[in-house]
């Protein structure tokens, strides 16, 4: 049954793009001539499905193109758009196939429109499944050209095939430690601020509504709930653009996991958001007044699914506690249908797949991550990887194509015009009183320079054009839909292709600004750069001087803490790392005495092997995606490289620091610890001075980087 | 369009399964009651795919656990289809849903069965797409139960999602080398055999039909072309249980290479013809008699699908000539899109997709993976591996769960008797014969006792089921697949799973027995490990040893090569290699010196700099299964060790050859060369004697294994 729709993959798209009407007569052959359209239809599918395939395969062509000559003016997704555009045309100009004629319109006695249909053909019962209503707004001759009608997809398929991967690798590959670190803030954007945005959004695009309505422009009803849930779908920022963004602009990596951060959960706010919006729209959608109980039932639903999917999505998370290390094949196995499982269990329980998905993504990310054998990490970071670059190529190319094949589109420029304004002032009114009022509370300041690229990198992707094609019945629908597409192109092509350079030069202000973070960055980094040099100077040892940097930064990130987050990170590392994986110190060292049997049932054997490498299992940078983050990795990741060549055995334990297994933590300018021709035999003594003196008491014995 | 059927994936699958009925009646919430069915009928499907994910997830922590546990007595699909069993039992007679009572039965003025139908439900247009037809043989009572009616498939899925990824691995995975060594036996057994295997245990079956018509136990029609096609169907073996028993049993690679590359080959001769069988059928569908011109026809469909979808395979996996080693990312991207793009380009030919996709495999395994970059070489054999893996259990869980919830089982113990009776005759006239026949003209004799394992691991799994299950119109196609089914659990049981041990066993006597082949092994390998040891002694360098044994070993194998064989490979080597992939000496070496322009524009500038370390590209032993086959990769795939550590630069070349850079091939004990122990630096001096008199002029200089 599930299969026989996967099939229709094949089978049904585009179906007879190339092939003219066929019709049958004769039925004494009904049941040869239908097996033979069946093959035909499935021959004509698979024709259609190829011309997506090539279109993909076009892109990445160009993509590979443009990294090869180091085009940074437009960005992957932006091509596959530009590519899908041009399909959409010929599609849409060169092609016309008309109506089949073995569509056979019946106007029979039935009362309601089943999920399924019996037909009887003289004798022989055929079954037939609903597709969904025809769109009968502007007459069925808009219908009439089969390959445009064929080639718009059922738009579910965007929240169950295609952004679960996206949003999965987005959460599989938060740079963890920073995250949390920067939790308190980025929770304030993504909930406050999407929030803030969408009713900013909302109010400004009901102004909009209200002057179109008074000049006449208005072909419908559009409600202040339609403005609200177009408020909710434009809110949600891409954060696949902001990897490339980071990318050219070598910024603080505390200010990328904000940014990452909050692009990735403000998806999961707006999901949510329209949702709950959705749930207030039955009653006041006749009515515009003001309906409490609705609106409490909307901040109800908001509530119950956003903690519903993020509870199912940490509790299958957590549970993906996977012994399967000798196997690895086995292993991607059942991380990949545990992590597919989470988004069914959310669906079926009613919640957002999606967030789910999300969270579960991070969850796997911060344990699971930690229990697999380094083959089975590359590989389920390789296979997700794909997964997301597939999808998203997709995604992007169907938006191209959308543009020229939908039928239904309502373009409004003074609804446009409005759009853009407001989905502008909801972005400022979201990042900048934010920003202002999270720096009275942070050691880190966000500086004004990030907030206006915060501002910049509010691109709008996937997840706002999912939303908007979710559902295009009403006209207030399709005009949000046409305008969002809209608002996707242009944000992806002028803010995450064109502006890279305009963001790439902010960042050198950023560097050499006159601005308190700017200041601070500059002198961390001279700061460190002294003593990286001192201590290869000293001792030319890599790992040593990698401590030592971590000692001083340490000091400097402890003190900035929140003390939720410390008591968060030390309640995490002390038992749930050592309950959920093999790292961590064993449970056995951390609870009190009294539990000691209950300690030793908890704890995996590989805990105690492990524990003299722990550190080294939970490297931070854990996904980064090889081609884009080339340029930073060289500043940053040493960390990661690090911890990759000392888990070599021989570099796993720092002799001199016995227990002190010191942190990196925070940007360091440390890339010439990667350089191989430093990797000189260190000597005998090493340097003391680094031992921390300020370290947390509550995190000792300290052996996992957060 | 495609996506809307996807998205199916997750909301048609076994729908309703526990909701009981929901009737609607109030027409004017007809909307708002569609759209909350819809979800409601996602959700239900969430929760179906749910069960199957979780299927999935039993079997792989049971595989481990057996891994893990070395038991040996039970192949992993065995298991799989066990625990499709236990569901199929608690589906059929645990749970009963009645037909949903919104499923209409309308019996309108429709002539035929058309593929969409719209329906008129008071104004608003819905739109239905065709399902198929109902089995109404016993009745509509039967599909009464609404959740054994979700639970069975499209037929078509296995065919356009399921068998691709299996049979293109399959390809990918042949040892090449090898492979091409034994093609004129493969191809023996892959055609006359498959054809022979067809025709016998059709008309044993014809027989047996026969003896049931005059006992009155058969309920319906059987025609001669019915009994063919069950021939075609059952003659597949299947390649996957091979790969187990080789592990196993500690076989000479050719002879490997034999079995593998049948049981590949034949899954693609059965898939035709049957498909040709058919092509006959409907003119001989309601006649005995014999039609010349029908006959004619088939053979010509049969030639013309296997010539068609092989060439349309080679065609695409030659093109596939990648440039983008950069970016591993893109380069699987494409890698993965073109495959699936021969698919559907042979799909859409009107030619067997399946078919294509095993010789597109084929091809990129000789020439894109030598393009690819090292990290795509990994990439893409993992993901094919987890796609694999993923397709195969499903499919065999769905094969236990499909004996209960299959709603039309025709179980007729004359019958099934006559089909065991039948396909083991029909395996034995396969093997002996042809066997007798190739021994005439083989050096490497294959061995009675290696007939006896090809005997027994004629296996039947997902393609024997997928042919069978994709047609049960009728009562003899009924019939065909219940026993089909019992076919492949005896099979996949017993031969798979039991009869590993008695294999193991046999194999034993395989290296100590007395015929020919068995003295020839020990020999060979007594010789061998003399020279290795030998060698060793002398000069401690691996690299030259193994060169050494190669001189030896190759001398003995360019002996038994056929001269068709040989010509292929020169020609193979010379330029189809250079012009192909970045591997092979460049093309202004071997094309003659008028053409050196010609040569210069099509040989890429990598093929000079990879020069001196081409052979090492082109490792032979290239997807061995991880977990499956390390006892064999002990004994054998020193090679590929070889050639993994050669890849190093200071290895690329054996400075004491020079140009007469060796090649290991055949069986070899040499895995003491993997003992980095070993890796003594190498004496000035380097043995001459094995600078191989033998060599072929046409190959010189050969610096690629083929």
């Amino acid at each position: 049954m599930m299969l026989l729709l996967v099939v229709r993959v094949y089978v049904c798209i585009f179906t007879f793009i190339f092939v003219g009407s066929q019709a049958v007569e004769n039925t004494a052959m009904d049941n040869v001539a239908t097996e033979r359209r069946a093959e035909e239809s499935h021959r004509q599918d698979s024709a259609d499905l190829l011309i997506f395939i090539m279109l993909l395969t076009l892109t990445i062509l160009t993509i590979w193109l443009f990294k090869h000559r180091r085009f940074r003016f437009l960005h992957e997704t932006g091509l596959a758009m530009i590519y899908g555009l041009l399909v959409g045309v010929i599609l849409r100009f060169g092609v016309h196939v008309p109506r089949n004629t073995n569509n056979v319109t019946m106007s029979c006695s039935v009362n309601a429109s089943p999920a399924t249909l019996l037909v009887n053909v003289s004798g022989r019962f055929y079954e037939y499944t609903l597709k969904g209503e025809v769109s009968t707004v502007k007459g069925p001759e808009v219908q009439d050209d089969e390959m445009l009608r064929k080639v718009t997809f059922d738009p579910e398929v965007f929240f169950n095939i295609l952004l679960p991967p996206i949003i999965f690798y987005a959460g599989y590959s938060l740079k963890r430690r920073h995250f949390f670190r920067n939790l308190g803030s980025i929770l304030a954007y993504a909930f406050m601020g999407t929030v803030i945005s969408c009713f900013v959004i909302g109010l400004v695009m009901y102004g909009c509504v209200s002057l179109m309505k008074t000049v006449g422009q208005l072909g419908g009803d559009f409600f202040f709930t339609d403005c609200l849930l177009f408020g909710a779908i434009v809110s949600a920022t891409d954060p696949i653009t902001v990897l490339a963004i980071f990318n050219e602009l070598k910024v603080d990596v505390d200010l990328y996991a904000l940014m990452f951060g909050e692009s990735v959960l403000n998806d999961a706010v707006a999901i949510v958001l329209s949702s709950s919006i959705g749930a207030y729209q039955p009653a006041g959608d006749n009515s515009h007044t003001f309906d409490a109980t609705a609106l409490i039932k909307s901040f109800g639903v908001f509530l119950g699914v956003f903690s519903g999917s993020f509870a199912l999505g940490v509790a299958t998370g957590v549970m993906t506690f996977t012994k399967l290390r000798d196997f690895p094949l086995l292993e991607t196995a059942l991380f990949f249908l545990m992590s597919w499982s989470t988004f069914l269990l959310a669906e079926a329980c009613e919640m957002t797949g999606v967030v789910a998905v999300l969270f579960c993504g991070m969850t796997q990310a911060h344990y699971t991550y930690n229990n697999l054998s380094p083959d089975s990490q590359n590989r389920t970071k390789q296979l997700f990887e794909l997964l997301n670059f597939l999808a998203e190529n997709f995604i992007f190319s169907y938006m191209g194509l959308t543009l020229f094949t939908f039928q239904s589109h309502v373009f409004n420029p003074m609804f446009i015009i409005g759009s853009f304004i407001s989905i502008f002032l909801g972005r400022a009114a979201n990042i900048y009183p934010l920003s202002f009022l999270l720096n009275l509370g942070r050691k880190n300041k966000i500086g004004s320079n990030f907030q206006h690229v915060m501002m910049f990198a509010g691109l709008r992707g996937a997840m706002t054009f999912a939303l908007s094609i979710r559902d295009t019945a009403t006209y207030a629908r399709r005009m949000m839909f046409s305008t969002t597409l809209l608002i996707v192109f242009l944000t992806v092509w002028v803010c995450g292709g064109g502006t890279t350079p305009v963001l790439s030069f902010m960042s050198i202000r950023t560097v050499h600004g006159p601005t308190s973070l700017c200041i601070l960055t500059l002198l961390v980094h001279v700061f460190f750069f002294v003593i990286v040099f001192a201590s290869v100077g000293v001792d030319s040892d890599q790992d040593n001087s990698v401590n030592a940097l971590d000692g001083i930064q340490r000091r400097d990130t402890e003190h900035e803490r929140a003390w939720p987050f410390r008591m968060w990170y030390n309640f995490d590392h002390t038992y749930l790392k050592p309950l959920l994986t093999h790292s961590g110190p064993p449970l056995t060292a951390t609870l009190p005495a009294c539990c000691g049997h209950l300690a030793h049932c908890l704890t995996s054997p590989q805990a105690y092997e492990n524990e003299g490498r722990l550190h080294n299992d939970d490297s931070d940078d854990l996904v980064l995606n090889d081609g884009n983050a080339t340029m930073y990795e060289d500043v940053t990741v040493s960390t990661d490289a690090l911890g990759t060549r000392t888990a070599n055995p021989k570099h796993s334990r720092m002799p001199a620091f016995g227990e002190h297994e010191l942190v990196v933590r925070g940007t360091c300018l440390v890339m010439q610890l990667d350089d191989p021709t430093m990797s000189t035999p260190p000597p005998a003594t090493s340097p003391p001075p680094f031992s921390d003196p300020f370290v947390d008491p509550f995190s000792e014995p300290r052996r996992n980087r957060l």
